[in-house]
């Protein structure tokens, strides 16, 4: 058999039941984000190349889904969304009083090898906090990503979030008299430190004059955490969620636009990628304004894929996630259609039915009444109505209790039936 | 002053105000997709160029965000989605029962001259009926869209269903010895019939041996409307919503795949573009499974730009509109933060309020207590909570109803502020 048309490597069709586990992150995501009092904002999918190349320095150049539209500009598929965050908010900020709380759901497009737990398009939930230079703005959007966590059943135990500070590496750079690049340079050794051969990372610290042991000294054991990170943590002691917190200075995060506090959310025994992760970035915004607006800003990021796996992969959660589905069912009521004399009794009932709320399926075609029987089961309707020569009288069966009723198609019609679904 | 980076021609920035209409379109889209049994799928923004231009038979072909991707593929942004909806169909039909009732929303992407109504990229919803022949089907989603319609406000007066059968052209043709060939022109022809030159339409059906006033009386004084569609006007006769239909034979709809029942959604006044449309395309999924798969289907579509227009014209509309931008705030209660020595109680009372589901906002920074209510009325608040010296006695203000009261921030917390709020 032919393959015929396929999605492109690294593309997901969502079924509809794939759909109703993102659209059970996305309901998840904007619970979190209104109770934190977020309003969601959304930017196009497709921007000028030069925003993306401004905003990220080129790391994730060699990633994009870059092109020349009909007009001849040069346009990418965003590969994330806070440059796009960033110029509008620079276009706009003056409408709105400070800070702002602005998240958005999305999809981003990376050109990668596609492997588990990473595709070539993924969505993401974006959090930022705008206008607030104060650690407090961290310690909200570490707060936020926690609730998010405990939001799709994970407990404690499950997950940590790794916070650091890059201010710390900064000072450690000026204690030993790095420059500027050479400190750039420490925070891209202290990113791979996990991930790179030990010669390598000491060979690189030795052009630092540094050691490895010298820096998983300043890694393990701290002189000063510094005071944002102090902040940070009497804050969040506060709201009951340090236990949650593991202070871990080798997490720098590869961006180059972070400025301060940087947090990962990780699975407990750090088997997967990191599942989220974010932080400040207090001249981004400057940058990107040519200079005309100077806002701080903490942002916070998760996509679906990751998440999507720890989930399956923890059986609370997990159930929880079901227990939703199971919920949410597309056919409350199927009506059956058993004399067809009755077809505009039917339809009129039908529609009556969807205005009063109900998820109503009915057979289109003709059918022998068993077969439509069996049609309500497989959509896994919770009510089946009998229309037959009795009309206007019907016969209500509830099919998860197999009790049977018979009631009048009259204007009492939804209150009998919530007391029979319920 | 320099302009800055600027969204791409014909793109939208969706500020925080202009997100919450469209998640209001969303919602409604999905409400009335939910109340008729629909469940929501969604394909890739990318796919193979060649699924659209095998669909369309290249009518969209100009119109394409078309290019090469990293690994040399030739890849389009979707400019629609039933040619994904076709080919995920003939993947995985076989695991559901049928027929399929599926919904989508998401973005589309068109390279158009950007004008009122018309912009590069829009969202649109999606609902196809796959795998019932019977006009029945053609019915329901009829009723859907004019479901849809009375959900978003409008009444009857507002709107109008145009409505229409490609076959009764085939017929047409058939009785006037036309080839497929001159029918399908025929159809062109029609489509064009309102927008075309009168000189151009007559010389043009004169190719067919045919005239301009035979075609006006065939549209006006149709000598049989054929069964399906008086099917179709029995059930929504039946459904009660005959009132909202007109016959209108002109209507055939532009793309080459229809094969039955068409029909637009127009304003009753006829002065924007069709709002919405839909029909039934029962070779579409054979052809695109290269024969693999049979199953007769029928769509419908609606765009979120005119249909956002018609709503800001509409008054009725409009308010219903208002009113629920009006009662979602992003703010349920701001707490004011009056004794800075209980800033860790703020802080536990506010993860409290949001653990309830409160939206709760507080000041990140320090501030002095007028400021703070000040912030509070710029972000709409209906509740403020003042934690000062007295804690755990809280002065709680309905700042709507501007009545204030002392409560103790206790195991009763949640009740005691449902009755303040509500």
């Amino acid at each position: 058999m032919a393959k015929g048309f396929q999605t492109l490597t690294g593309f997901r069709d969502f079924r509809p039941e794939d759909c109703a586990v993102r659209n059970y992150l996305f309901e998840m995501f904007r619970n979190v984000a209104r109770r934190y009092g977020f309003v969601e904002y959304e930017t196009p999918l497709l921007e000028s190349t030069e925003l993306y190349l401004k905003k990220s320095g080129g790391e994730l150049s060699s990633q994009l889904f870059r092109f020349e539209d009909q007009g001849g500009r040069d346009v990418t598929l965003r590969p994330e969304v806070t440059a796009s965050l960033g110029r509008l908010v620079t276009a706009v900020q003056r409408d709105y009083p400070k800070p702002l709380r602005w998240f958005e759901i999305g999809q981003c497009f990376r050109y990668e090898k596609p492997q588990k737990g990473r595709t070539r398009e993924f969505y993401q939930f974006n959090v930022d906090l705008i206008g607030e230079s104060g650690a407090s703005a961290d310690a909200e959007l570490i707060a936020l990503s926690i609730d998010l966590m405990t939001e799709l059943g994970f407990v404690k135990g499950d997950f940590v979030i790794r916070l650091s500070d890059r201010t710390y590496w900064q000072n450690f750079g000026k204690s030993r008299n790095l420059t500027e690049q050479q400190t750039a340079e420490l925070l891209q050794i202290v990113d791979k430190l996990e991930r790179e051969k030990p010669e390598i990372t000491e060979e690189k610290l030795s052009q630092l004059q540094l050691t490895t042991s010298e820096i998983q000294q300043a890694i393990s054991q701290p002189e000063s955490l510094g005071d944002n990170l102090e902040t940070v943590l009497a804050d969040l002691e506060a709201r009951g969620m340090k236990d949650f917190i593991e202070v871990d200075l080798s997490i720098v995060r590869g961006l180059a636009y972070y400025t301060g506090i940087v947090f990962e959310v990780f699975d407990a025994k750090k088997s997967l990628r990191a599942i989220a992760g974010g932080g400040r970035y207090d001249t981004l915004i400057t940058a990107l304004s040519d200079g005309k607006v100077d806002l701080p800003a903490v942002g916070f990021a998760i996509g679906d894929v990751v998440i999507r796996h720890l989930i399956e992969e923890t059986p609370h959660a997990h159930a929880q996630l079901q227990e939703y589905l199971e919920n949410s069912t597309s056919c409350e009521i199927y009506v059956v259609l058993a004399d067809q004399e009755k077809r505009a009794e039917t339809l009129s009932l039908v529609s009556e039915l969807r205005d009063l709320g109900f998820a109503t399926i009915f057979s289109l075609a003709p059918a022998k009444v068993n077969k439509q029987f069996k049609q309500a089961e497989q959509l896994g309707a919770e009510v089946t109505i009998v229309v037959g020569s009795e009309y206007p009288e019907l016969t209500v069966k509830n099919l998860r209790e197999r009790t049977e009723k018979t009631i009048k198609a009259d204007k009492h019609l939804f209150d009998t039936l919530v007391d029979i679904i319920i």
